[in-house]
């Protein structure tokens, strides 16, 4: 008999949140526990089993668990490690068979992905590309993800880590510097990040023009700041969507050429910024699209709950 | 019973090239057309599959025939046609079902790609990318195509057109114009002409400096010509490939962001370069290449013999 539930865990730098979903995509029950305190992976994977193995134990569930997907940074499908991450204290550096510690911890079979990869699953599954065989997920938030299915399948590259679009150079002269120890990369414009640095930029080199951005002294600007300002009319921060828009669109444009993707979906907390990026990126891609793709792929934002949304797509991996 | 051979047809713009092909790689029989001097695409097939049918019934093979694979331009796997074909006069700005026509003339079913595409899977039939699951081929000819593999199967969108990489951008500002009619696409520096036009424009801009290329003045400069001078210690002519080499690895290492292949296949006549294109290539790339994929990507120029290949890679379209 099939079993109807998998177990999703969503690992974040700061917080792990997991959850019994359905096939339909319901969160049944979700817990979590801290990411952070732990020095050996080992103790961490002890606290996180123990979680789980009492949420199924209370709601009497053992039996109906098909299986655990998880996604975590720097996660590898193909042998279920997390390499290198660097966000995460006991993982730098090193290669973790977390996938395996899981399973052993909780009897389940475990899958891993990386966070972007879950999305994409997850869209696939429950949300926006349900039914469809070539698509990009582009996650926009402390960083710049995706995950890219095409034929209907995760592409994961030979090594488990293909899909690092937030790293393709956007601005190969004299561009930023990048958190991965390069310049001009995707996420060091279009992140959340990103989107504070052009503000902070802006007010710096036009110091005569106007802004409510000029108010906020007593803390570090960040990209939420610049979305309340251009919904007030603020022109500053308006133009800096539309350079952030303009920046990702000229990138989706190339993405086009590699896989052809029906759609792109936009997830995470920069996507949600609505016309203020999606205009300008629409007239950036459409104008830089090769005439063959042109008007055939679509932008959308994720209509996937955020806060469910991470845990739906890394359930998705037990389903597949 | 598995039937043992298949038909590979490689339509080029000038020639059509076809060949009876066993499952080891062999093509046992062979003829061509001129794909010139139609004004109606079923004229063309029409003589096309007379040829295929003479060719067939000479050698009585009739029965062993599995199918028929097609490279063709602007081929699209998913429904057989061709689209907009710009270099054939009977095929511009209108969607031919050129597969299904082969298919009535001669009996056998048709299917149709691009020629890169059709390279990609002559490589993993019969080439250097057997076995493998994750690989591009970049086809350095008059233009810049690809074919890309990913988990095993070719990319193709959902459109059909996937693989465009001559057409991404790779300079942003103030690019070379290119065929398609943008600029600054990776076409526009590191096909065939673009080569040529890279040494034409070395010369004019450094007036003082010697080269061979110098005394080639009664014909338009070729990339050969360039290939024969550095061969011969010319030192502009090393700079072409040097620049050349670059732009094709920075291009490269953004394409690894992407899928992570194993390996790049370098195809076409430009690839024959050797190391005056692999060289500054192979250090671009892993100069630029992130961090998370560094050394794991190989670069290596096809060994399929220059005049089988595309039948070759067309005919690995039968077996599918």
């Amino acid at each position: 008999m099939d079993k109807p539930y998998v177990i999703g865990i969503d690992m974040g730098g700061t917080n792990t949140a997991f959850g019994v979903v359905d096939r339909r995509g319901e969160i049944l029950f979700r817990s979590s526990i801290s990411t952070l305190g732990y020095t050996k992976g080992e103790d961490y994977v002890n606290d996180l089993g123990n979680a789980i193995n009492d949420l199924i134990e209370k709601n009497n569930l053992r039996e109906g668990i098909k299986g655990i997907g998880m996604g975590a940074p720097d996660g590898n499908m193909n042998d279920g490690t997390i390499e290198n991450a660097t966000n995460i204290s006991w993982a730098k550096g090193v290669v973790v068979p977390l996938a395996a510690m899981v399973t052993e911890k909780t009897g389940f079979p475990c899958k891993l992905t990386n966070d972007a990869n879950a999305a994409a699953l997850g869209e696939m599954a429950y949300g926006a590309a349900k039914g469809l065989k070539d698509f990009i997920v582009i996650t926009l938030g402390t960083g710049v993800g995706s995950g890219i299915v095409a034929n209907g399948q995760l592409v994961v590259g030979h090594d488990g880590f293909a899909g690092e679009l937030g790293h393709v150079r956007v601005i190969r002269e004299n561009g930023r510097a990048c958190g991965c120890g390069r310049s001009g990369c995707l996420e060091a414009y279009t992140s959340a990040t990103g989107v504070a640095r052009t503000a902070r930029e802006y007010l710096e080199m036009q110091p005569e023009r106007e802004s409510f951005l000029r108010n906020i002294q007593h803390r570090p600007l960040t990209s939420k700041d610049v979305y309340e300002a251009a919904k007030a009319g603020d022109s500053l921060a308006i133009d800096v969507f539309n350079f952030t828009g303009k920046i990702l669109g000229e990138a989706l444009s190339d993405f086009i050429a590699f896989s052809s993707p029906k759609v792109f979906i936009l997830f995470g907390g920069l996507a949600n910024s609505g016309n203020f990026l999606l205009d300008p990126l629409k007239k950036a891609m459409d104008e830089h699209v090769l005439f063959l793709y042109k008007g055939k792929t679509e932008v959308v934002i994720s209509k996937l709950n955020d806060s469910e949304a991470a845990i739906l797509g890394a359930s998705a991996l037990a389903w597949e």
